[in-house]
């Protein structure tokens, strides 16, 4: 395969990003839920492969997204990328290494899995719940 | 009920926090999981409930935990917990609230649902998955 290089993305990637985050969503079929909000997320990434990614400090890392091109896929990028945000997480003292797919992404299930990943919805049945705004909004009453 | 003050915690909550982190745990039926790690997490709580934060800059707010010792149960406790956690991701510019529940605890995710959150393991089959240290250090091979 082409040669490899994981890095940090520079303001000048941001158009490569966007267009990476929509090819994504459409993979998702969450295309509808794409908005661009002026305080961008943390990424690290190179060109036509990237991921996001946020600490809480001393505890977890959560891999917002992770994302391979078609032409680039089975080359063993996306293992690669994982292992980068281990280190990365590693490198800042965090215990776990979280993430979340679809249960129809059956690919990234099994490459998770085999990298030693434990799948906490099947095994101990967590559900992953969501306030978006508006509910946030009329709770706090404003 | 007894009148309610929610507050950030303070250094001196700590024991307060950890007889809760405990009780949880045994609750939650995962009390072999329960560690202590010196960089402690971000809390905002009171006395005999907690919660525990973190923020995702511009984005998202996760919260960690949120418990109600028996005695203090359908007081609507929990629902004021959350409409403040809702407040501060408001104020904070946070345009989601993540949490996560296990499935076997009906009573928690109907109030969720009831306060306007959507189960997104449900609806759209999100799972969640996670690498502990040894697999992360193993990808890393450290």
């Amino acid at each position: 395969m082409a040669s490899l290089r994981i890095r940090e993305a520079k303001e000048g990637d941001c158009a490569d990003i966007l267009r990476l985050v929509r090819e994504l969503a459409e993979y998702e079929k969450l295309s509808d839920q794409v908005t661009i909000s002026e305080e961008g997320p943390c990424v690290v990434g190179y060109g036509l492969y990237y991921f996001v990614y946020s600490t809480w400090k001393g505890r977890s890392i959560y891999l917002e997204d992770i994302y391979v091109t078609p032409e680039y896929r089975g080359q063993g990028i996306g293992s690669k990328i994982i292992t980068k945000v281990a280190e990365v997480a590693l490198d800042k003292g965090c215990s776990q290494f979280r993430l979340a797919v679809l249960d129809w992404n059956k690919r990234a299930m099994d490459l998770y899995k085999a990298l030693g990943a434990q799948d906490l919805t099947e095994a101990e049945g967590w559900h992953s719940f969501c306030f978006e705004g508006e509910a946030m909004r009329e709770m706090a009453g404003r």
